[in-house]
């Protein structure tokens, strides 16, 4: 997930302790099959093979010789074909104030190809491209059947869980030492293994080393814009923060025909950039004595028919909400701000019929939505490329931390191949 | 209005100082022609007829003899045949805390017949039955063509407001001295003049005494469940306050098949006379000592599916909000609290896919959509009679704002020709 979602953790389950891994055992840490590229030789094997560990919290990841156990029920066994950084791999790497689990194995944005199934996986068979997705769909709880949740009661995401859910034990190991999981997907391995609800199934003829973005930001943005703000044609949008995440939302507005989209962001430098997403107007609050808010309504003749918020900072969340019209606004918040923050605003601005709505993974239902996302991009109707500024060999992942740290770009490529 | 909209005000247009008064002339006031039953031969003069007039804040109304003028441009000329009291006269009547605005002719819930029309006005003609509303249609605004809106901007509620808009004159008067109008409406007179996008035309058919309880606080909450919160066939339902607005929030959710239906309020008197409307839980804060969200969602396993906030008590409207499920529950705001009170909460509530809408006279057009509410009763879908609880005479009005006082019952019915 972005990191918009580092603190989607309220519904957590239980955190599981350092007793919990004196427990552990890996069925078969002790054997070593080679390397294949016969997939179907390793099935039920456990596979050696490279992950990038992280051992210590803000520590350059080492790349490891990791063994991945075989899926167990209802899991799948992938081989990781290209992962991508996002910010929330970085926040929980960094460990700044949540709950540290190391060594782990994070990434999440990634696509590949199925190695094995465990048992019970039926709508997934070797050789499947898939997306991997942090958050899943296990088709059955009350939120799945319902068409308006994409919030899965078994497979939400959980950044505190380092383990699978079928058996609370982790599929890797480092000579019999577990090595924990990260929200399910563990991108930056090999091979990792996946509960088959957070697998989207994909076109297999959508390029791989692009359409893995999809796994996560850019369809959070994406789907903020499409599926819960639904700009009609010629709106007005504004969009808050112009990181991948909140252009992602401005190519939905201008995928959703928006006629004006107005990109709020402290950072003049990116405007240039946003321009190439369809934002026609920058403000920077910075530049204004005036609540941001106030300089949106007078630009806009008393205010956008759409927002969507993707900082996580809470004023710009309260910004973003009250910057759209009376009588039809609809503000979207998709950033997640700090555990002690407080949305406040005047009841006022709710009752003249503006409307707020918060949305995780863009309401997309991972396994359901995504292959239709993966289409928009192959009928050249989205477009992916201009979020991908960097690409690095699996060997250099380090170098991908450090443009993210300093701020460059948007998406940098993973290749495990290279 | 309701209540809850006293304070609906902040985009009030200048309030009219008595300097403006002393500019008031009634062109005909100097004229009486004899009250007629032969609506045609009174068009164009002035009527002389009996309305119930505030003279002072908080003190009882006075039946005196007003001339009421002709209707202007675009206006149009009623002859009341039932009106009804709603909380809102009396939250203004009362005058504690805002502008008063005195004398006064009040009155804002009624259905009448069109005794004439001012120039430009096509759409009615004399004798057809209409509902004044304290909110209108002019039509041709942003929010009139906005599908979404129904807060125009030319005759938006202006509760500040004592005079007409053509001139910023009064069309009441006694003896020269002009009476203030009261949003528009004024249907405690026997003859009032409103402007033509105020005036929501009524199947003939309709019985008047029942259906002019639709001008406010019934559509208000009816159209808070069937227009905004839409709860789906089966769904669960919370409504806060059991008054006249949140037992028609209540009908609606019955209308719409709801399977329980809530209601919360402090009053546990309130409960018997609820189940009428379909209620079939009702929860007392005060009998817990935890909060009411809690409750609630303890009893709906996780939260409601919709909720209604019909109180306008700030920690209802909070709890109204923190009641529904997440995933899918929407939160709909009727109510309207005092001007200080702030809307907090924590944001992973919204970020967790909750909706928080607010709505103003149950997002109906007036013009456009009361006639379709009023064919829901025609129909036998929306039941009337159960919000009609007294009736009294035009001469006993006083009595009406009595048993308001008292909070005894929910609607009573002033017959103007008893």
């Amino acid at each position: 997930m972005t990191k918009m979602y580092q603190f989607l953790v309220q519904r957590s389950r239980p955190f599981l302790s350092q007793r919990f891994f004196s427990q552990f055992s890996c069925a078969s840490s002790s054997s070593s099959p080679p390397l294949t590229n016969n997939m179907s030789t390793t099935s039920g094997l456990v596979i050696p093979c490279k992950a990038a560990v992280a051992w210590e919290a803000g520590k350059p990841l080492v790349i490891e010789k990791v063994e991945v156990a075989p899926p167990q029920a209802m899991e799948v066994r992938i081989k990781v074909k290209y992962t991508s950084l996002c910010h929330t791999d970085l926040y929980f790497w960094e460990a700044k104030g949540q709950t540290p689990l190391f060594p782990r194995i994070f990434g999440h944005e990634a696509a590949g190809i199925v190695e094995s199934v465990g048992e019970g996986v039926t709508d997934l068979q070797v050789g499947d491209h898939v997306l991997p997705v942090f958050t899943g769909e296990c088709g059955e709880c009350a939120h799945c059947k319902s068409e308006e949740s994409n919030m899965c009661d078994l497979l939400r995401i959980d950044t505190e869980r380092g383990v699978m859910h079928s058996d609370g034990k982790s599929r890797f190991s480092i000579n019999g030492t577990p090595i924990n999981h990260f929200v399910g997907t563990s991108t930056f391995s090999e091979y990792t293994v996946i509960h088959s609800g957070c697998l989207a199934k994909l076109n297999p003829l959508a390029p791989m080393d692009k359409v893995c973005v999809l796994s996560c930001g850019i369809s959070t943005g994406l789907g903020a814009t499409l599926n819960v703000a639904k700009p009609k044609k010629g709106s007005t949008v504004a969009v808050f923060g112009l990181g991948a995440v909140g252009l992602a939302a401005a190519e939905g507005a201008r995928i959703a025909g928006a006629s004006r989209i107005i990109g709020i962001d402290l950072n003049p430098n990116r405007f240039e950039e946003a321009k190439k997403f369809g934002i026609t107007d920058f403000v920077n609050p910075q530049d204004y004595d005036r609540p941001v808010q106030q300089v949106i309504a007078e630009m806009t003749n008393g205010g956008v028919d759409r927002s969507i918020e993707c900082t996580g900072n809470i004023n710009a969340m309260i910004s973003a909400f009250e910057c759209v019209h009376d009588g039809w606004g609809v503000a979207v918040l998709v950033g997640v701000p700090t555990k002690d923050a407080v949305f406040m605003t005047k009841p006022i601005n709710l009752l003249n019929e503006r409307t707020l709505k918060g949305t995780f993974f863009g309401n997309y239902k991972p396994r359901t939505d995504l292959p239709s996302v993966v289409d928009m991009y192959m009928n050249k109707k989205l477009e992916l490329d201009k979020f991908i500024t960097h690409r690095v060999p699996f060997s250099e992942i380090n170098k991908a931390f450090d443009l993210m740290l300093r701020g460059e770009g948007l998406r940098c490529i993973i290749s495990m191949e290279d």
